[in-house]
C-alpha cells in the first residue's frame, strides 16, 4: 500500500477501505506518515467527504488508538451527552444529576473550554474543593454508589485523533462534516458509554452557523454511532442567542444550581429537559418520551434533582453548601451594568459577541496555555424578545479588575440590538435525528 | 498575514495575490511554512485552480527563487522550445541545428529523462565526447559563434520550483494543470529566452491523456508567457503512437541524423519543421509560415542543416563524425526482432507500452538516481496502418544482456495490435494555440 496512491483515491472521490484508513491512520500515529501527507488526504476529504461507511471507520480506527474506557463494572445502560458548544449552556451540569435522579448511571467525561464556548470541567472546578480528576477506579465505583460522576479525560483517548485536530487546525480542514463527526466520535467511543445524546447546536453562537450543516454533522455522527452499535439521537437545539442567561465558569454553575431549583431560564431548561428525555429512553428507564418527561419535571419539583447534585458534589470533594448558598463560589471584585440606550424590544442577543466578551474577561481560553478566571463572566438580564425602557439594565458584568470591566460593558454593548416591534420567537428545537432518519 | 488563512482562501475559491503568493512560497523556500501547510495549499489548488493572473504570479515567483540565466549578451531574439515529454520524440535534436542553420541563435538548456520519456541530455551524452555541462560564459559565447548550444541545466533554477514539484509528487497533486504550467514556465523563464515554442504532447505515450486537458495546459501556459512578457506558441501534437521510431539514446540521435540528412520518418520530421517554423516565425527570420518552411526544407536538403548538427558537436567536444557513421556510436551487445503473430493492418503502437519496454531495456531511468545504458532501445520497422505479413518485423530490439532481449521480446510484442482493415490515419498536429487564443 503507498500513502500517494491512497491520497489519490481520495482526492479521485473513491471510498477508502478499512485496511487501507488503518494503513494511513496508523502509519500516522507512528510517525511513519509524514504530515504533508496526511494534510494532503485531509484537504481531499475536505472537497470529496467520506461515506458513512468511511467515516465509521475512519472513527473506529481513531478511537481505538489509545486508551479506551471499560464501563462495563458500571450496571446498566450508559448514555453520555455530548454537546458541539454553546454561549450559556451549563446543560450537562444539570443534566447529569437530573437523570441520575431518576436512576440512570451518568458516567461522563467532559473537556475544557476552548474559545468563546464554556468546558464543563472549568466550571465544576470553579466549585470549592471540586476534584475532576479521578482515577478510572475511583470513577466507575462512585458512579456505582451515587450514579453520577463527570471527570475530565483520564488517560490518552484517541491520540491519533488529537494529532489529526492540531494537523487540520493549521492546514485549513476543520470544517468538514466527515472529519469533525469521527472527532467527536473517536473520543465518545473511546470513553465507553453504551449510548450517545448529542446536543448539535446551529446559529451564530455555535460552529455550524446553518441548520443545513448542522443537521448535516448530527447525521453524520448519529450514523457513525449506528453503524458503530451505539444507539445515537441528536437534538439540533438553537445557538442563535445564548441558551441561558449566565457566561462564565462560576455563573453557570450558579445558573445550574437555580435550574435544578426549578428557578431557571425557560430556554436551558427546556435543552435540559429533552436532552435528559432522550437519555431515559435511550437507558430504557422510560417507555415514552411523556413517562420520562413526567419524572424529570417530577424530580425537579420536588428537589431530587438538587439532592443529587449535594450528593455528586460531596463525593468529588465540592462543597454541597454552594447548592444552598452560591455566594461561596469565587465572587469578581467588580461589578457593572450594560444599559439599554434606548427604549425597545430586544430583537437580538448575539451569543458570540457575548462569548468573545467573556473569554476577553478571562472566563475562557483564547489558546489552550491560556490561565482562566472562574469568577468572571456575565450575567443577561433580558431575552430576545423583552421590553426595556432606555437605561434598564441588559446584562451585568463580573470583571476582576477595572480595566477589563470597562472594555466589557463596551464590547457587551455591541451584542444587543432593540427595537420597535416584538420580533418573533425562535425556535429551541429545529430537529430531532435518529437512526431512523439517516 | 496568516498562512492558515492563505490555504482557506485557495480551499474556498478566491485569487491569491501576488504578496500573498510571495509570502508561501518565498516563506516554503527560507524553510518557514512546513510541507504540510503547502501540501494542503497544493491539494487546494487541485480542486479549486488559480486564474491565468495568479499562475502567472505564482510562475514568476518560482523563476526568480533561484539562479536566472541572462542571454542578453547573445544577438536576436532567443526562441526556446520545450516539449512536455513523448516517445520516439528527438525533436530538440533535429530542431536545434536546423533553426540555427536559418541564422536563428539557439541557446537551450534541456533536462535528463525521467520514467518512460527520454531525456535531450542523455541522448547528447551518447556521442561520444559531448560535453552537456558548460559553463555559462561558454554557452553564451558557443551560441554567439556557431548560433546553437544545448547544455544541461546549470545553477539552481527554479528552486521553489523543484522543493514543490518533490512535495506534489508524494501528495498526489501532480495533476494540476496551473501547476503544471507554472512549474514549466519557471524553469523556463529562468532559462532566459525571449519566446517559447510548447510541444505539448496528447495521448496514451504522453502526461495528457486527452486533448481537452492537453488543450487547457496548452493554453495555461500560453497564457502564463503572454503574462509574463514572453512571446509564446504551443503546438498540441499526436503521442497515441510513437512519434518517430527509434526509442533509446543513441538510436534516437541515429533518427535525428537520418533526419538531419532528409531521410527522417514522416511524422517526426513534419513535427520538427512546424516547431522549427514557429520558431523562426517568433525570432522574426521569416515573415509567414510558408516563408520559413520553404527556408527550412531547403537547409535540410542542402545539407547546411546537417553540417550545422556537426559544427555544433565539435563545438561541444563531440566527435561529428557520427552524423557520416552512426556506428561510432554505442552499439548493444545483443539484437532480435520482435515479429508479427499474423498478417493485417498495424491498426495501433502503443507509445507508452513501447517506452516502458526501453526503460526496462535500460534506456530510462525508473528513479532519479538510475543509471542509464546508452546503447540499448528499440527500433520500429513498421508505422500505425502499414500492412505487415505473419513473421514480418515489427521492432527491433537492442539488449546489453540475453535477459533483458527476452524480456523486451515479450514486452514489446504487446504494443503493436493487428487487424484486418486498415485503420483511419490520426492527426498529428491537433491544435496551435497562441496568445489570440487564451
Amino acid at each position: 500500500m503507498r500513502t500517494v496512491e491512497l491520497i489519490q483515491k481520495k482526492r479521485d472521490g473513491q471510498r477508502l477501505s478499512r485496511a487501507e484508513l488503518e494503513f494511513l491512520i496508523d502509519g500516522y500515529v507512528r510517525g511513519e506518515i509524514p504530515d504533508y501527507q496526511m494534510a494532503a488526504w485531509a484537504m481531499a476529504v475536505f472537497f470529496q467527504g467520506m461515506e458513512p461507511e468511511e467515516t465509521t471507520d475512519l472513527t473506529l480506527i481513531m478511537a481505538s488508538s489509545g486508551d479506551t474506557l471499560d464501563l462495563s463494572a458500571i450496571r446498566g445502560i450508559k448514555v453520555d451527552k455530548h454537546s458541539t458548544g454553546g454561549v450559556a449552556d451549563t446543560t450537562t451540569l444539570v443534566v447529569a444529576p437530573l437523570v441520575a435522579s431518576t436512576g440512570v448511571p451518568v458516567a461522563k467525561m467532559s473537556g475544557r473550554g476552548l474559545g468563546h464556548t464554556g468546558g464543563t470541567i472549568d466550571k465544576l472546578e470553579s466549585i470549592p474543593g471540586f476534584r475532576t480528576a479521578l482515577s478510572p477506579q475511583e470513577f466507575i465505583s462512585q458512579v456505582n454508589s451515587i450514579g453520577v460522576s463527570v471527570v475530565g479525560q483520564t488517560g490518552e483517548l484517541a491520540p491519533a485523533d488529537k494529532l489529526l485536530y492540531a494537523l487540520r487546525d493549521v492546514t485549513a480542514t476543520i470544517e468538514s462534516i466527515p472529519l469533525i463527526a469521527s472527532s467527536i466520535m473517536s473520543k465518545k467511543i473511546a470513553s465507553g458509554a453504551d449510548a450517545f445524546v448529542l446536543d448539535v447546536k446551529v446559529g451564530r453562537g455555535a460552529f455550524m452557523k446553518d441548520e443545513e450543516k448542522a443537521v448535516a454533522l448530527a447525521r453524520a455522527m448519529v450514523q457513525i454511532g449506528t453503524l458503530a452499535g451505539k444507539t445515537t439521537v441528536a437534538l439540533v437545539t438553537d445557538m442563535n442567542q445564548p441558551l441561558g442567561r449566565a457566561i462564565g465558569n462560576a455563573l453557570e454553575v450558579k445558573e445550574a444550581i437555580l435550574t435544578l431549583q426549578g428557578q431557571g431560564p425557560e430556554r436551558l431548561t427546556e435543552v435540559c429537559l429533552q436532552l435528559s428525555t432522550e437519555m431515559l429512553l435511550l437507558a430504557g428507564a422510560a417507555a415514552t418520551a411523556s413517562e420520562a418527561r413526567v419524572k424529570l419535571e417530577r424530580n425537579l419539583r420536588s428537589g431530587l434533582a438538587l439532592e443529587k447534585f449535594k450528593e455528586w458534589l460531596a463525593a468529588q470533594g465540592g462543597d454541597p453548601r454552594v447548592a444552598e448558598d452560591v455566594s461561596l463560589l469565587p465572587q469578581a471584585k467588580f461589578q457593572a451594568d450594560v444599559v439599554a440606550p434606548r427604549s425597545g424590544y430586544v430583537q437580538e442577543i448575539d451569543p458570540l459577541a457575548l462569548g468573545v466578551t467573556a473569554m476577553h474577561l478571562g472566563a475562557g481560553r483564547e489558546t489552550k496555555d491560556s490561565l482562566i478566571d472562574l469568577a468572571v463572566g456575565l450575567e443577561l438580564q433580558v431575552s430576545a424578545g423583552d421590553h426595556v425602557e432606555k437605561g434598564g439594565v441588559l446584562a451585568r458584568i463580573h470583571a476582576s479588575t477595572q480595566e477589563h470591566l470597562g472594555a466589557a460593558l463596551s464590547e457587551a454593548g455591541q451584542a444587543f440590538r432593540l427595537g420597535d416591534t416584538q420580533p418573533e420567537a425562535k425556535p429551541l428545537i429545529y430537529r430531532k435525528i435518529t437512526a431512523e432518519d439517516v
